[in-house]
């Protein structure tokens, strides 16, 4: 979605104040070069605080706010967060899980499959969007907000999961045949017979159980899109806030959406970023979920929500705040939202603090943002619609994640080896190594990238290894990462060679694995890593591979392991394929990579994490590139890139030059 | 209450004992110079053993036996544990709480709103005191036993409380306003559609639910009270056996009890206090334990349950038994009672043994206890009914502990930082430095205390608020620790600058926080620190405070923070106030203390902790110092008293005199 | 049970294949000199998919093609796993526990007292073994596997658990005063209001609830083996797989079993034993796991389940299966079987893998297997049927155990301290000494053992306290460990001095123990100990001893526990007491035991672990030795045997010989 200006504003609840003062938080947003407000998705229980008794006070109220400041608004259907009266009337609305039913409280706690949930978030759906619809600042529409399966599990919810699995398996002994449901006597005989999925041990039903709640989110969206689209006039948008796994912050893919299927409903994605800040500030989440949130499109997105103040131990050093919104911008953002604008003073997320602290003043916070504002506005025009030309691509897969969920690589310490932790050693080596990277689904077509990189992609069809095969024949270069192609897309374990229809690809194979102790991995000076140092450890996870046809970069250094290859690299068809059987550090993979790419003439520049170097085409067809300098002390590096402007201090930058980026600072500087 | 005699002996279950050994327990006990049992409070099921079938057999041998060895007896009631019969008949009098509803086995379960649990403890204990209220050597009555609410949600309980929300606030509106419950849409727009209160994310509500069951609580002890007031003779006392938040041992104010509002209907307090033993034994908790007991009825106490043998880390060395016995007399006790005379031979507290061990014989510990007795009565006259004069008061409050358990200042590691834990830091401070403290309530008069400390009052009314900035504008001296004064009594989080109504009485104000890495605080030489060593470390929880009026006495060591004040002083009216603005360590907070002291005036001894010092007035109008060596090794101080006589060894001591004190041991010094 | 040959073999699941390949199966199960399958055990809604719809295919198809390839048989009833139909129809059937009632999926979450199981169980049972009795290679039956009473609790379960101890206690005073119900008003008026045992606080009852389900499963395995005792024929065996308690692997007696009881109604004892592997593989838990199968039927006994590649970490090293696979043969198992022959597609156990990887070649680890197969074939007549004489005996009971799961010696940290954990402090110090010992229960006679060993025996009935005394008093040499004799067969704790009626016999009593904090033993010189370094830590519990008759061992370096005795010594009638007061370390308990055994003239080799010594009597009535060396170094030893021949590379040795044993190797030599 091109967008004719950067779209910068807060979350506003005129409903969460203590007391009115719309009037000064439009003003003081206006003074601050914001531009747009989300509102409304929240808060059911205002516009509806008795069954079928609507009151849109609050709402109008900051309609005629932004309209009098001319401030864009973003609407957000309130689903997420039901009324107490609703629950009270249909118990049966809050989910029922493995460890019971939900208790009134918390948001996201629905089971989105319930009729009368449905019925009566239709009913608000509707309501409000006729309310706001011809309101002239009203440039979009966000579907509900972070949407969660709840981990709903009633009857009448697995009903619809065996129908499913029925109509997918006509034949019940193929269902129990592929599921292998014979282990431990869960043969089913009859559909009838068919147990609380709550119970089960097989992670084949478990598995796709959490695949029956991603398409339960997905079809919502797809819902509320089609209701939402029946006022929508054209120029208004539909998204979604989209957001990642946790682990305190965004970190990883979302283990419970398949965003890819949701956002097909949708006009342009939207995406919550919360990351570590003070000295742990280091932009990776921000590239990240950049890079899937440019994924969904395939294009620009939304940054909907993102930190000020944050949590206690966010609060952003002078300079951060800064830097934050422009990498967001760096790595295609059109938007820079916050949640929220101010801090709350009741109930629970109390300390996760908004651009004005609790005193409703502007602060040394709403200060740099409003000196931001300023200085993004005066070169707005060169940052917005940025489109990227990456060289590399990485496979992010929900059902492999699932996979690992039922069978992590390891059981003791799930947590910190699980899919998502995998991935992000892939795409942290990259990022610290300067090399921008696409994400691609297994549907994508991703035959145009030069480079794939396939981290533990466990849950993989035949169909799915066929393409990435046809990928490296046709020229591609693959790295494949340990775990891959191991199963089916039922998680059954393929029965021959590992891994499966691509041992060809990589030219080795492996039948045998184990959990390393005093294990680490030595590179092979004769194949091109004569300046690597000495070894690098492995954690969790070792495959003891046996070559065919493909070199040998990378053994463990072991007395019985150290016959096996730890990393392998195969001349296959035009392309290659590089085969890491094991889980290395961030630098092991860094030199996979850098090697690679050197075999493949892709460049990598000098200058390395903590100077960001991320790039793209503006409007003008012009290459702009920035340099963000994630660090307390200042980087210096040799620019690269031809003779251009450096846009913020608006003075030109000769190829070749010298250039020094001061702590938490960046410079941007457009190709001529 | 002022007492004849000091009371020393053990909690006695006849109705525990494998044996008939009665007569020989109670030689025992005399001839260990004890004067007093405890009894009946644990045991309705061998007093009631079917519904309505009395059997007062256990009841009355230990009564007969007690008048003929004249052993004084306090009566507990017993209902705080109930019969078998009365769950299996009434079900509902198992608490339902957040996990389900508790099975019948342990104390302390009930719904104490239940109405039959009610009736029947009510039948129970007039049939019990009817027993038992002629007899001439029942010296008092114990209400229940260290009661609790046993998080109780049955419906008909939260009805209660929604009752009281609804006398409050005639004003549904204002009340969602004040509870700010238009967050997450949990607005209520009528009372009927009021949830199931365990689900609520809402810290205001759930603090005032909390606050429900406090009320609770002290209603029960109000209606037993009553109970008992209409038998009780003119001499027998009615008191309570109170206890503390525990980690493993008594630690901080009791979390869910209001102790000052439950003894009012009391003659005097009491309590239970057991702490660590053997190299961990610092005698910190008897004196808080002895501190919060006074407050109560702002009296002496009687210390009715405390260890001997104990669990097993507690086993006491030689000399600490007596040390501890001494502690609590010095605090201000007028009782030392033991649980329990024997160790049990089955069911749960096997291992937490009394004063006899298994076998039922009068080993080291009855030796120990004997020596003691016999030495304690020879001084008793001299030491019972002390009277205290404390400069120095501390704030303690429940409903700020309740705040900081709802918004805890560290959510990843809550309990070592929880509202006690801040609290115990300042008692400890003052502990270590002996400064003897008195505690008092919000609710109380502190204005004759020269100097006030109030740690982390985080919920605190606005008239709180101006009683304190009263009290320093007539002359005290306060020291503020962080976080005080942030929300008001329904855990709203004032909306101007913090600590709100104190802004101008501490001369300095903050909008910002966060969790401090790699910060220590440095005292500032110009401020007359300059013997302060160089930096003590911060945790969890740091201010960032802006100083108008105030001296910084110290600030942050922190290449960004360093612009911030960590503790300010500040001249105010006809007083002054220190504010403390982050979490630190004993030894920082102890130098704060002692600038203060130096600046009022208030004298601080040369020794310190291992070498305790306590002191008061006894029934002759004396001061009498106890200086108590906390170590295995001996401690040496000059005698800063008048000339007096030391009473264990009987011979004077002048004033100036160099003393040593052995390990575990004391001395005892009543000024001429 | 005397066998003809060893079996080797696997469980074997035609039932699990992704793909009809028995024939090749069976072919290579044979080429690896295997000659038997355990089949049937755990797919029961294989053999019945719906109610009284039974299908045998797959039976048959195994029974038929071990006929072709001269393969025999074990038959396992396949009862603790149930179809999904069979929970649907009697929900009840899922065993409801404290945590509530499972739900369908896992195995062994039965209720095993629940009378519609029974039937069922009693229907496939009966339908099972009518299909196989008659198959000539049938060789045995196998009752349910693992059995487990799954936490039982449900009212009719409890119903039957008060209805024995009415049987048992026919006053029910008398029932209140054993189990101390009293306490905390328990006290139980009428068997009607007895409560929900799940909530009991009492440990006397919830260790008899305990005992209750062991003989639920006693019971349970004495009505199987009746049912199908009317089918088998007089050479088929009937057998059971005992497993042990779990610590990641098999580790101590097995907390809910009574294997003694249980073993009653079988033929031989079978066991599966897991170990840890690689660097950690010591062979302790393989003759820990041999010496209690050993003693359930003093016989030799089979092992049905072990480990080939299993658990990931387990991946063995060459040379290591060999090593496990005669380490069994060495304890005296006449089988080693593992489990399974083939790794799992789906479900839940997929990473336990089998002989074969999931490509289902025959790889390296079958390979290893092969070679031992052919190797042990050649020798099988000399290693059969080993028999074993011990002359140190090891008290193994169920009782204690629980005594000290309601009664930890740390609840701090419960589990490293519990029961197996002191238990194998005392087994691994003999292993390590290479001292074998055979495991007796205390209704055993152990009086024709020189020297018994009896660790933490908490609950002990005073008939089996007179045993210990009098296998003292006749000659025998007993070392007792600390909290051995302190309670009854109902946890009561004896009211006397402690140990009860084995103060005379240890010539030592106590009444007090602590947790030690920097204590630690030192053994006096004088006592014979000269050559022991300073001191041993000891951890969790010590008793504080007084000596009577015994002499010093050892005593507390402590300030103030020094005086008390840690270890003693007492001769007494004919034999001898020591006794170990506190919870030490293995070296430490490795003196004690060298200097008892040069005491009463037991020799012990001069080698010792890694290089372990085993051996045994065989049907040529020669002494057998088993050198085995648990070391990734190669392990030198003088043969102290008489002249003979060493069987794998049939040579002769002679006495006195130095031989060497390589890493991971072994040598067998058998006397002339």
């Amino acid at each position: 979605m091109k967008q004719d200006s950067l779209l910068f504003g807060a979350a506003y609840y005129d409903e969460y104040m203590p007391y009115d003062r719309i009037d000064t938080d439009m003003k003081l947003l206006k003074e601050a070069g914001m531009n747009v407000i989300r509102i409304a998705e929240s808060t059911w229980s205002s516009w509806e605080p008795e069954d079928g008794v609507f009151d849109f006070t609050h709402l109008h109220r900051m309609l005629d706010a932004a309209v009098k400041y001319n401030l864009q608004v973003i609407i957000g259907t309130p689903t997420y967060a039901i009324p107490a009266w609703l629950a009270k009337k249909y118990p049966a609305i809050l989910s029922v899980t493995k460890n019971g039913q939900f208790l009134y409280g918390a948001r996201q706690l629905i089971d989105i499959t319930n009729p009368d949930y449905l019925r009566h978030a239709e009913r608000i759906i509707r309501r409000l969007i006729e309310e706001v619809k011809d309101c002239p600042n009203v440039i979009g529409y966000q579907l509900d907000n972070e949407t969660r399966s709840a981990g709903a599990a009633a009857p009448e919810t697995q009903a619809l999961f065996v129908q499913q699995l029925k109509e997918k398996y006509p034949d019940i002994n193929e269902f129990n045949q592929e599921f292998g449901l014979n282990y431990w006597s869960n043969r089913i005989g009859r559909w009838e017979d068919f147990p609380d999925v709550r119970g089960t041990i097989n992670g084949s039903l478990s598995a796709a159980y959490k695949r029956f709640l991603r398409g339960c989110i997905s079809d919502f969206h797809h819902w509320q899109a089609s209701i939402v689209r029946e006022y929508a006039k054209p120029k208004q948008f539909i998204t979604h806030n989209f957001d990642y796994s946790w682990t305190g912050h965004s970190f990883g893919i979302h283990p419970e959406v398949d965003q890819f299927a949701c956002a097909e409903c949708m006009d342009v994605a939207g995406v919550d970023i919360y990351h570590p800040s003070q000295d742990h500030l280091t932009g990776a989440e921000i590239a990240f979920g950049g890079s899937v949130s440019r994924a969904l499109k395939k294009d620009n997105y939304l940054v909907l929500e993102t930190q000020s103040q944050g949590l206690l131990p966010w609060l952003p050093y002078p300079g951060q705040l800064r830097l934050q919104a422009y990498s967001h911008l760096a790595s295609g953002a059109n938007s820079i939202m916050y949640w929220n604008w101010h801090s709350i003073h009741n109930s629970f997320e109390s300390y996760w603090k908004g651009i004005l602290s609790h005193n409703l003043e502007p602060g040394e916070t709403y200060q740099e943002l409003k000196d931001f504002g300023t200085e993004m506005h005066s070169i707005e025009k060169h940052l917005i619609n940025l489109q990227k030309k990456c060289c590399v691509a990485i496979v992010i897969d929900n059902a492999s994640l699932t996979g690992l969920e039922e069978f992590p690589i390891n059981v003791a310490a799930p947590s910190e080896s699980d899919y998502n932790h995998i991935l992000r050693r892939f795409f942290d080596a990259c990022y610290e190594l300067n090399i921008e990277c696409d994400m691609v689904s297994v549907r994508d077509d991703f035959s145009k990238y030069p480079f794939l990189i396939v981290p533990a992609l466990y849950s993989a069809s035949e169909d799915t290894l066929r393409k990435i095969d046809a990928y490296v024949q046709n020229g591609g270069h693959l790295l494949l990462g340990f775990r891959s192609g191991f199963s089916n897309e039922e998680l059954k374990i393929y029965h021959d060679n590992q891994p499966h229809l691509l041992t060809t690809c990589i030219g080795a194979t492996y039948d045998q694995f184990t959990r390393p102790e005093n294990v680490s991995i030595r590179f092979h000076e004769k194949e091109g890593f004569a300046s690597v140092p000495d070894t690098y450890p492995v954690s969790d996870w070792i495959e003891l591979v046996h070559t065919t046809t493909a070199e040998t970069w990378a053994s463990y250094e072991h007395p019985f392991w150290g016959k096996y290859a730890a990393i392998t690299h195969n001349n296959y068809g035009n392309g290659s394929a590089t085969y890491l059987a094991c889980f290395t550090t961030i630098p092991a993979i860094k030199q996979i990579i850098k090697r690679i790419c050197e075999l493949i003439n892709i460049k990598i520049p000098e200058y390395h994490f903590p100077l960001i170097h991320k790039c793209g085409y503006n409007d003008y067809g012009r290459l702009v590139h920035y340099y963000l300098n994630y660090s307390s002390s200042p980087s210096t590096f040799n620019y690269d890139g031809k003779t251009g402007l450096e846009l913020i201090e608006n003075h030109s930058i000769n190829s070749g030059e010298i250039l020094e980026v001061n702590a938490w600072d960046l410079k941007i500087i457009e190709e001529n």
